[in-house]
């Protein structure tokens, strides 16, 4: 199968054509329509997820029905639930499509075999990981000490392009903020 | 050098004797007193630290001379501000010892050489990154989620221990809440 966004993408990323014919050629397609769910909390994350097209989003749902988004996952980027799919046990978030979308999607195996046979995947996987690490680490930072003014300004500077393409209110359930909180920034800043 | 707790802490990760003595000696003993930093925000982290004995945390102080904690590192356990040691960057966090502490301390030369030629080594530290994300992913959708009640409520489930260890405030200041909100709590399930 070719997957030319994805092959682009891994070619950027200096992966040998070679790699990137292994890695692609295990790829499965997948379309998914707008809210549609990818993952639902409770199962088992059994695929490594690339969004080709569209935005995905990770999410929890909690007691009194309020949606708490964990990360979203536009073009060119990965998601999965780490936890469930590394331990494979159920998920505690769902994962669903903001946009009509676009996937690839590895099953574990085959991802695992991947990972242990071209050094060139693993390398990048870690760089990958990296990121991860030090954007939650600075997540939790900015959770700890930001106010909800600051919380936005980093949200518009860290992702400018997110504005037009999600509603209010999953920027607020980002966020960890209320809509109303939301409005009123949003509002405080045109006015200046 | 002998580090016979590291030691005893590497083995019973099933860690050859040859890795264990290869790890164990290039890495270089330290002692904190209470309160000592071993790292100020603005420096570089150039060392991976393993706790031997005692507590450190990893903090920041915002504008207004606030502590916010991002992490307690026990014994047993390692810490470093993964970012500025990553990428040899200027660190936005502090780390100092909330106990008296000894660690061990590894060159990040030295660190890398290991990584690369003990391969158990490398199969350990990707199973510690593994459980750093899945805790740090829990900790963004507690931040997110949970009253103040939950986020303590799981605190004292995770870190049984720490309750006797810590100040109030820096319990505080690891949740994201108020000393006046947490002394709330305590007193409400004294109650009960």
């Amino acid at each position: 199968m070719m997957h030319p966004e994805f092959e682009t993408y891994l070619r950027r990323s200096d992966l040998a054509e070679e790699a990137v014919r292994k890695i692609s050629d295990l790829a499965v397609a997948r379309k998914l329509r707008r809210n549609e769910l990818l993952l639902s909390a409770g199962e088992i994350c059994r695929h490594k997820v690339f969004v080709v097209s569209g935005l995905l989003h990770t999410f929890n749902i909690s007691a009194g029905g309020t949606q708490h988004i964990l990360q979203f996952a536009p073009e060119n980027s990965w998601t999965l639930d780490v936890e469930s799919y590394d331990r494979q046990i159920p998920s505690q978030v769902s994962i669903g499509a903001v946009e009509p979308s676009t996937i690839l999607c590895w099953q574990k195996k085959d991802f695992d075999m991947l990972l242990a046979e071209v050094p060139q995947l693993k390398k990048f996987a870690e760089g990958l990981i990296a990121r991860n690490i030090h954007y939650s680490r600075k997540r939790i930072l900015i959770s700890l000490s930001a106010t909800p003014e600051e919380k936005y300004e980093d949200f518009i500077q860290t992702f400018p392009d997110y504005l037009a393409r999600l509603p209010l209110r999953m920027i607020a359930a980002y966020l960890g903020i209320s809509i109303k909180t939301l409005t009123r920034i949003r509002h405080a800043q045109l006015q200046r």
